[in-house]
């Protein structure tokens, strides 16, 4: 069983903690040939090519119910756990799906506003897009928010990771980045997002298909989803490999309807550190990827976004090179649930 | 994909509108092979004889933080969970743990007062006590409650479904009933349960090797965990294989520490519909089983508590003979997180 790195925040000091705790140094000794990826990576890989991931959606911390419908709740819980497995260029396969409704105090109805069966089907909807289907899940009431939990479950007979960056490989991203944490800052502000923007947040599609192609050209090295943010989760993929990511500020692919909305500064803030995109980020060596050829395929933009170097002096990391083309650090490490912000 | 019959109660309603919303025809049309057992069962079994199943524990509902330390709170979370591999007679191989963690408002810890690393030594000690690993998970804070939900995966060769159970077959139970209710009982009233019954609540012990071994001697037609409770456990057996189950009253493996605490009559009430008790309840060809070999080889208690016979009139279900030789419905289904008692 593998160990994997993960960047640099408080979220991931907690997450070392958490999965690690107690494990002594059996955590590298799984049973036999069951487990062939550990904690740490998008997804654990087990025998046969089953890839497992879990994703928890929380009322109050990953959504709002004012910002969605009930059906869109359930989609996104669900996205956001099959873009792992599009992480790892697994195909979804089965997917199981636990709530905790709140309770109307007193009242006859068991899901306190929440309509469960709206919610199951924009999990259906989700797995459905990307060929999955809902084989289980648990049902309980919720002394506090909404809690949305979704297993995913797929196979891939090759699982890419994380940590096979290798100094010279170039960075790309699929899509465009910044759409849906613009959508939660307007919210957050009071004001209601342009459709695309809060379309980027309620309905997040993951990139599957996008992933197997990379995958199956054999020209992929390393992979990731974007949920935490570029900076964020370049930062997990470098310490992963062991490695230093270079990301060119001007080559950022952000969404046009932010700089729009926000103004081009806090567009590429977003797009760096926003998070919730559920792009894809991967790299490859130089001069393997067509992206004329993924857009007319996918109708997908692909864009470098940067190069691997060497590890710097003071470790594995991020930096982002500005329009300057001075390399500075990066200071804000993605999304962070844990923070204050 | 097979779908399974779920026994009557309210949770159980929202259940199946939930598992099957918006699946019309097609939750019977799995992808190919991938998937082999699909909802209402213990577990999903999928292609390879992988077993999946999750639960959750929400604090307040499932638990509360004063009854337990955290790392109970952890080792009773997976233990649900490992239990219903157990009731699939299937082997543990790893778990993913999803925790969403009250923050202390304003204060530094992110963990409002709750030690993470302390649930997570917990749900590590009874993964490893049943051979499995922890192999990922998700962590985020929760603006409510403590909520531990656990994913577990087996593997089997030879699943055991709950709807194997034929007329004339007999009903047995492993270990004892109704500690952990009573636990439960004496708590809500104030008073601290005597440890024998606390323990049975705080660290029940999956009963995964007596599983395997009732299925490998090849005499197991049905098999449930029991966490609702012996009634309405064997009513799912009973809804999922068309039958009918009549129980012994006299002949119920009532916990003597739950007569000494709260008397006869309510100790075999809590036996009946306490819930909790994580045995395992299954049915046979009569004469195959020796409770003696059982108690000798897993030091553990095997009953005879009834009989199957063919569904009455009104359907599949579960009856109780008592001790004057009346046989009578059975008026609660099991506990019911859904329910306001």
């Amino acid at each position: 069983m593998k160990r994997v790195q993960l960047g640099a925040g408080k979220e991931f000091d907690l997450i070392r903690r958490f999965v690690y705790a107690g494990a002594g140094d059996d955590v590298a000794v799984g049973p036999g040939d069951d487990i062939a990826v550990g904690p740490g990576d998008d997804a654990a890989v087990l025998r046969d090519g089953w890839v497992v991931t879990t994703d928890l959606s929380v009322e109050g911390v990953h959504f709002r119910r004012e910002w969605l419908t009930d059906e869109e709740v359930g989609w996104r819980a669900a996205a956001v756990a099959l873009s792992d497995l599009a992480a790892m260029a697994a195909t979804p396969v089965a997917v199981l799906v636990s709530m905790a409704v709140p309770t109307t105090e007193g009242g006859d109805s068991v899901s306190g506003g929440v309509d469960v069966e709206a919610v199951q089907r924009g999990v259906r909807a989700a797995s459905s897009s990307v060929g999955a289907v809902v084989v289980g899940g648990d049902l309980t009431r919720s002394p506090g928010p909404l809690f949305v939990d979704v297993v995913a479950l797929g196979r891939t007979a090759w699982p890419v990771q994380r940590d096979g960056a290798e100094a010279g490989d170039h960075v790309w991203v699929t899509g465009t980045l910044g759409a849906a944490a613009a959508a939660v800052t307007l919210w957050e502000a009071g004001d209601q997002p342009p459709e695309p923007l809060r379309r980027a947040f309620a309905h997040p599609e993951p990139r599957v298909e996008a992933a197997r192609c990379l995958v199956e050209q054999e020209v992929v090295d390393a992979l990731i989803d974007l949920s935490d943010g570029l900076a964020g989760d370049a930062g997990h993929l470098a310490a992963a490999s062991g490695v230093t990511v270079i990301l060119e500020e001007e080559a950022l692919p952000v969404e046009p309807a932010v700089v729009d909305a926000l103004g081009v500064e806090r567009a590429r803030d977003l797009a760096l550190f926003g998070g919730d995109d559920y792009e894809l980020c991967f790299v490859t060596d130089p001069g393997v990827v067509d992206p004329e050829y993924f857009r007319r395929k996918y109708g997908l933009q692909l864009t470098r976004v940067g190069t691997v170097i060497p590890a710097t002096e003071d470790g594995p990391g991020v930096r982002l090179r500005g329009a300057d083309g001075v390399v500075r650090s990066l200071h804000r490490s993605g999304f962070d649930h844990w923070g204050t912000d």
